[in-house]
């Protein structure tokens, strides 16, 4: 896989994530690729429907169960926004995809490098190859930017109460 | 909570294991608790819907916010017959349920107590309490008999083939 081709599947998780940002969630997304074709995507639904797994990993790995009719994802790759975190993780492990690549570090909660190295597991019977930092300034800047606006409207609402 | 009740409701769990049995998939069972009541239920359907998310634990989980109608099940317990892996592990941690009661061990994919200890990471912002073995006997040996007949059913059919 060369540098085009996963900006150019990047480019597709990053449009799944700006669905999530039209809906006011955290704007991550995700696609899981099978010889060249999406098979699975997926966006952060979670405020929406007050699900807990409701993660843009799991949804689209989800899509690829449902389209490959199994839960073995043995020859797929995800692409995702962000450092998929520990829920996220197991599921990458757990349907044995081969490559994950993904845009921003998570500092607080990401397992891929950040707080643990849960895709390269020896004890596992599964170990997947990781690509990070791909679109990196991309992914993380429209984390930045939703973070920013929210704490702006909360620090408006705020102003508003005490001039009322 | 005392020992009693926490039998109690893992044999709820055991139950939900058995329905998983009947259709021929791996005996785990799970259900969420949220004051004294069960509001969610969950067993293995991995392989009957081919879908890598199906354990018992995330189902269950799944339940419980639907009945919620909130992705937070902060004052919830999980009972689940086998130690969860990552994925619900991770699940488990997003949802902020208060307390696990697990049955077996998993020493291969086990990340309560086995492998690691995610349930209780301090860099979290959300730790669970955990009492490990609660009917471990029953929940073991569910696995143990499942997996027992099917090692049987394989010797069988392979003696069979070889008689042909």
């Amino acid at each position: 896989m060369n540098m085009e081709q996963s900006q150019f599947y990047m480019t597709e998780a990053i449009k799944e994530a700006k669905q999530a940002l039209l809906v006011d969630e955290v704007p991550i997304g995700a696609i899981v690729v099978h010889d060249g074709v999406i098979i699975g995507h997926g966006h952060n639904m979670r405020e929406r429907f007050q699900n807990v797994t409701f993660h843009a990993e799991m949804l689209a790995i989800e899509e690829a169960c449902t389209n490959l009719h199994s839960w073995r994802l043995e020859d797929c790759e995800l692409y995702v926004t962000l450092e998929p975190c520990m829920m996220c993780s197991g599921a990458i492990v757990n349907s044995r995809i081969k490559m994950v690549y993904y845009g921003a570090s998570d500092p607080k909660a990401g397992t891929v490098d950040s707080l643990y190295h849960l895709l390269n597991d020896q004890r596992l019977n599964h170990q997947v190859q990781v690509v990070s930092g791909v679109l990196e300034s991309e992914c993380s800047q429209m984390l930045t930017d939703f973070f920013r606006a929210i704490r702006k409207r909360r620090k408006e609402a705020k102003r508003l109460r005490q001039t009322d």
